[in-house]
């Protein structure tokens, strides 16, 4: 005799929950540790992504771009030398905000794991809806531009909450915004007191080493070339 | 004998246009202008709107807030002692990253209609699916700032597709960042060669007269106060 066997359906987001362990258990084979990279429009991922690959020497880097259309960031990045691939949630998934576990998945294919050792996917540009999906990454990050006002944690608190690392980006404009970095810093805490911090700022490079050896490991701050900005 | 009405249903846009069309009735019936205003997060809504409700004598103004969670916006407008309602799309919508005609409709009847003659809706910050949903608006503005940079219109387009207006807003800081007035101007006609545009500073109170005239009508600039900034 047989016993049955009963499944419960959770629904839409069960399904993308399905289709990310499939897509890490793809990336763990491979061995490519996974950032998920996320952030408001503007606040900076792809120039932070570049100047942390204009001296990635001897890492293998891949990325997978997420917008709603067009291919400008993908561009920009393939300028580096690092393979890119692009996913436009428009045309194909319906001008969706978000990156899902599926939109990976479709582009895992077109992705050399073989040849990188880490893969950063840029999300989307948007605070809400990246955080309730995972994709399949190891880590999930955020970048908080300071022209975005101090009180974005306690407003977009999911995606605070989700990320174990903020990164405080365009510190240069401190001078000419209202924003206090002790502010910001206590709301954060309120929502996500685990949460790691970099400041940085991609026009001066203040902070770069810290997020280039964040991103890239030890090894890449060990490099001569470590000592620029 | 009765002819038969076949009716087909389009899915779950139709039913946001159907209650949006409830909603735009309402608001005409009680003779009130609807003005749907969206942006990315913290590029200035609520600023722009205190800037402009501060010297709003004998304008009848409410406004909608729209947020993921918290009253921080609503809070900060209450205080220039217009009628505001704060719709949550975290607790009582799913946390959803936009506001849907059946949320604004959820709020009408706490909205003082016959004591206001115009109504802001400040819509959630998010520069992708709010363009997507109307609500029973007869005017859709978007706040985009410069800090965000210039290439902002191709790659959102739907929402500065969807704007008839587009504010320019923090140009304080256009010494400080890399972004082209003209280059973004480009861009923008490139999607909306008929959006209508005006340059703001909320800090410094450049653009803010035009702004206000815009907002509350040739009767508001006429006054007095209008000579200010």
């Amino acid at each position: 005799m047989h016993r049955t066997t009963v499944k419960v359906a959770d629904g839409a987001l069960d399904a993308n929950q399905t289709i990310a362990e499939a897509n890490r258990a793809d990336f763990d084979r491979a061995s490519v540790s996974v950032v998920n990279l996320m952030s408001a429009p503007g606040a900076g991922k792809t120039r932070l992504l570049e100047r942390a690959l204009e001296r990635a020497e001897g890492n293998r880097v891949g990325v997978l771009e997420g917008d709603v259309r067009g291919s400008l960031d993908a561009d920009r990045l393939s300028l580096l030398h690092v393979p890119v691939v692009q996913i436009n949630t428009d045309p194909a998934f319906g001008g969706e905000c978000h990156l899902d576990a599926n939109m990976v998945r479709s582009a895992i294919p077109d992705l050399p794991l073989d040849e990188i050792d880490l893969l950063v996917i840029e999300n989307v540009g948007n605070l809400v809806c990246p955080a309730e999906f995972r994709v399949g990454e190891h880590r999930r990050w955020m970048i908080s531009s300071v022209a975005e006002g101090e009180d974005k944690p306690l407003k977009y608190p999911l995606m605070f909450r989700s990320c174990e690392l903020v990164v405080v980006n365009k510190i240069d404009l401190l001078p000419h915004v209202d924003f206090s970095v002790e502010r910001f810093l206590a709301n954060l805490e309120r929502v996500n007191p685990e949460a790691e911090t970099i400041l940085t700022s991609a026009r001066t490079g203040e902070g770069i080493d810290a997020w280039r050896e964040r991103l890239l490991g030890p090894a890449a701050a060990g490099r001569p070339a470590g000592a620029s900005a």
